[in-house]
């Protein structure tokens, strides 16, 4: 009974994706879709980003939560322009919805729109918001086992980054094992491995978000 | 069109609860539905909780999972008996996949049943599973403003386990903080700080179990 619904709604998505993503190829947008588990840090490494490459590159950012702007605020402080969707109550943001969003910013310009999903790790995976890239975001205290337990997130990605590097010391994560199991899903997987509350590694991340950028202005 | 058969599904979630409620009554079984993020510590709990308790109370373990068994076994290699449920990619536990779990468990003077749910703060707080009440578990890298933006889960939680408190020097927590925005959603929510990793707070975690447990056997 559930299946033919289910299968409805993401028909219905992958169009409203096609038509987003046809709009930021026209515009040369860099759009990556971050998707982890609640408190992984997304918020915190757009923080960071923002403020160190607010200076080279326009961008902006979509905040997809149950409930609250503390998000779209706490991202809103760095100078880039953000606009809070709420689902109330929804599990995962879709392409309908960052349609909407969009006609609260200023695309001109614009060179990466990075899109804050729901913090949950299996729902939305499974929607396209016609993004170029997924960005999985694995934090050290959730445990090394994580990629194997919720494989189609680390199998779609295209890069993941393991965020609270500085925790390390603290509790049970052997490095080795998530990156064996990530890339086992994905053997292209590029792997970041960051602390957002000292700046350890971002700069690797930095780096391949302008390398990603500037191909899609080169396409 | 999505709203009407979101609502047929919870509908029928509700008829197959009601049928294991029942049976759970007869059985003077306490059900407790765990709940929260990958990664909080769920089977950490259980791990502690089954080996700690395990002398005293029969216990028993259904566990949820997209992929792999691997929290089965860790459940397992504490002596207590434990069914895994595979969603293969499903977002959450319904009650017809708890009812074939327990065609594989012998509940002949079970004490309490645990349901370790999906890792995942927003699908499974709809699906009632019969349980007499949701377990809600937060840790510390979290973040304290998980409460104010999952707020349906701390809402319907009877407790919240604050688990990873062992954490709380090396990152930016406030317990009051948490705490107050917990019982802002839920002012009888009981709060259990607890580390799985060292044992602190676990106690007091007991003593609720145990006279929850008492209150369910003498109904």
């Amino acid at each position: 009974m559930e299946i033919p619904v289910v299968r409805n709604v993401l028909e219905a998505n992958e169009k409203d994706a096609a038509l987003l993503r046809e709009r930021f190829a026209a515009q040369k947008i860099l759009v990556l879709n971050l998707i982890s588990s609640p408190g992984a840090g997304k918020t915190s490494l757009l923080e960071r980003t923002l403020r160190d490459l607010g200076p080279e590159l326009r961008m902006a950012v979509i905040e997809g939560d149950l409930k609250t702007d503390n998000d779209a605020r706490r991202v809103a402080a760095t100078g880039a322009e953000a606009v809070q969707i709420n689902t109330d109550g929804g599990c995962h943001l879709n392409s309908k919805l960052v349609a909407e969003a969009l006609t609260k910013l200023n695309l001109d310009n614009l060179d990466i729109l990075f899109i804050e999903n729901v913090g949950n790790l299996v729902c939305p995976v499974e929607f396209d918001l016609g993004e170029d890239a997924k960005v999985a975001l694995l934090s050290v205290p959730e445990g090394d086992d994580k990629p194997e337990k919720y494989p189609l997130l680390f199998n779609l990605a295209q890069c993941m980054v393991l965020n609270k590097t500085d925790l390390l010391d603290y509790v049970d994560f052997d490095l080795e094992r998530a990156r064996r199991f990530a890339r086992r899903l994905n053997k292209n997987l590029e792997i970041f491995e960051v602390s957002c509350r000292t700046g350890a590694g971002l700069n690797a991340w930095y780096a391949w978000l302008k390398a990603m950028r500037k191909a899609k202005q080169a396409r």
